[in-house]
């Protein structure tokens, strides 16, 4: 496979991250069903909590005053009454109280045996949260914590913003759909997986038809896909006779990137179709390593947003190493989910990795006690070699490779 | 609050685990719905992937013998016929070739510039996956690359273990359900959010009605829940008047822990109901930080496998911290969810932090620029201290409080 251009990772990334809108459509959602969510209102509590003064401890509730003195070997008598109240945690706090003295400091009659100051074991009125107080701003992705958060301040809906929908296109006149035979050719399997990611990044899956390799016939799915928020192909995506798919991108929209500096996941293209008003974005047209020509000038008219458009190769394992890399943050991106650290384990490598220098390389390790053991450090076509991997070592473009014992960062398969 | 006994955090939740049986029960899924679920059956492979030669590259398919000697300077010509057909990445192999020259290193006519050995560019008969193979064991817990795997051998429904029950109960008589006023009392919240995370690491949470603090009432709600695989109560577990849940426990099973070395999260209370069989486990018995009666004889006739019951406190961080601690990898057993790295990210601390020595000590804190800020260091009943921050600083036992720059690994609130 022979690229012009490998544009390096991280470059292409940006590249194409810039160009990709966050969704601005919502709903609104009951709290129950809002985990994950992201919050696109913010919210200001209209009450106090507490929203009356609470006992934090059991015990007798009582005027710090009539304690004062009060201890082991001095205690103080006070008649049970309005201003000496037994109460529970969490029991209103009565009038003419303002402290509460422990149940164990004190002994029936009443007899109090500690002293206490003001406000003591009380929750005061708004001490979690203030009316007025903005708890969630705009953009927060919404945990078990938060949603409790929103029931606690009576919140029962919430608008968050819609899960961006994503189509799915599997390419190649080889494939055949799952519940063939294989007589004919190779069972399309990546788009069902992709499809799996893009639900567990927050996205909501299209499935769409296998499309043979025919450049009209690739080029009229994606313009039909432009009304979804993003377009994910596999497959035909290299440099051979009948890899159309990037030259679909370039006729239907802008090829910001074809050929990445991955391994495996060099024949990686991204691009964008749709409005082509935001190709001329002033940060991004003198980019020396971009492939794109923005003064491209596709379908001006269009009333859709530019659509990103991320082309995957085919082999599977190479599919899955340049979803993760660019489509996954592509899907948080347009979803609004906030970056967030990755289920990662330091390890130390058992064996020598070889890469090539200028690439960033997946290599697929399993994990044993704190060792990391390279499964196979190539095959692109082998997907056995990350289904029994525990995770992924990353090596970075400036390494020649990982000795062996060198410490590693284990980023989990997800 | 005074505890007879405070158990270590990592003894209590080794005598709670122990004690809990994963479950059995199964169900068939089809693949497309399996994500996350963990295997009931091993998956053996019917079928060779490949299941027969193809091309791993665009090209002419040759017989490696006729390429013998061919080079750049001394391209060797072959007529194109059963010996030399043009392929593409993914072709079936012609009957009579056996490797493949890319196209790059061909001309029209056909000129071969390279010579190839047999079997190069080509994939395989079972070189990813060979008929027999095991491709998965029971107790995995199923990836999108694995489902790809699945769809991959032909496989669409698959036999995996249900997802665990769990009663949530919350108690206090000083609660009102979440649509009404709070005029009369506080708002129940603690339930959803332990809902909430029981469905997040893979169980089916059962919401129960708020049942008031009585001991009756409380052991009954206890006995009609026995038929779910884990209950989880919220609130009554300290040592105050009005506490009855972890004596309910005594009374209707074992309670094996009352009190844990945790901050937030002392209160927690750990136990079981159900068959006794499980409590003379001959390893359990003789734990001296064990609070457990065990030769307390509980309902020997039962048809139920014992259900571990889990207190929790109600303030709702200490009801938060405690469900992380105990309930989270209790909820995973049952579910047979292998263990995974949490996300974490390491920071400096920004502040000096104190704890008590003995106690696992929860602290949160805000993370920016990897530096980690303390939010608040008290304050169990504080829940916005918790939704205001991106994580934990999780403090053992052995140490008294951080200082000022230290490193710390962030555990990410989920």
């Amino acid at each position: 496979m022979v690229f012009r251009k490998r544009t390096r990772v991280d470059v292409a990334k940006k590249m194409f991250l810039e160009r990709i809108s966050p969704i601005e459509r919502t709903e609104k959602l009951s709290i129950e069903d809002a985990r994950g969510r992201v919050t696109a209102e913010a919210i200001v509590s209209e009450i106090d909590v507490p929203d009356h003064r609470r006992a934090a401890m059991d015990g007798y509730a009582v005027r710090a005053d009539d304690t004062t003195g009060a201890s082991q070997s001095n205690p103080v008598l006070i008649r049970e009454g309005a201003r000496c109240v037994r109460v529970h945690t969490g029991s209103p706090m009565p009038q003419e109280t303002d402290a509460v003295v422990m149940i164990e400091d004190t002994l029936p009659g009443v007899e109090i045996r500690s002293a206490v100051h003001p406000n003591k074991h009380v929750s005061l009125i708004g001490e979690d949260v203030a009316k007025g107080d903005t708890v969630f701003g705009v953009g927060h992705r919404l945990r078990g914590c938060d949603i409790a958060m929103l029931a606690t301040l009576g919140i029962s809906h919430i608008t968050v913003y819609e899960r961006p929908t994503v189509a799915v296109i599997p390419t190649g006149s080889e494939l055949v759909p799952r519940g063939k035979s294989t007589a004919d050719g190779i069972r399309e399997t990546n788009g069902l997986m992709v499809g799996l990611y893009v639900e567990k990044w927050g996205g909501i899956p299209i499935y769409r038809d296998i499309v043979v390799d025919d450049p009209d016939l690739i080029e009229k799915e994606i313009l039909a896909c432009q009304g979804y928020d993003a377009i994910i192909l596999c497959g035909g995506t290299s440099v051979g006779a009948r890899d159309y798919v990037p030259g679909a991108i370039e006729s239907t929209g802008v090829l910001l990137v074809h050929g990445v500096a991955l391994s495996p996941g060099k024949p990686t293209a991204l691009g964008i179709v749709g409005d082509t008003r935001a190709h001329t974005h002033p940060t991004l047209n003198h980019d020396p390593n971009s492939n794109s020509n923005s003064n491209h000038d596709f379908n001006p008219n269009s009333n859709y947003t530019p659509t990103p458009v991320l082309s995957l190769p085919g082999y599977p394992v190479a599919c899955l190493i340049a979803l993760s890399e660019f489509g996954r943050p592509a899907v948080m991106r347009l979803g609004r989910i906030p970056a967030e650290p990755r289920p990662r384990l330091h390890a130390r490598i058992s064996a020598k990795i070889a890469s090539k220098i200028g690439y960033v390389t997946y290599t697929r390790v399993r994990v044993a006690d704190g060792v990391a053991h390279p499964v196979m450090t190539s095959g692109a076509g082998i997907l056995s070699s990350v289904t029994g991997s525990d995770g992924f070592v990353i090596i970075k473009e400036e390494l020649e490779g990982l000795d062996s014992g060198d410490p590693v960062d284990v980023v989990w398969i997800e």
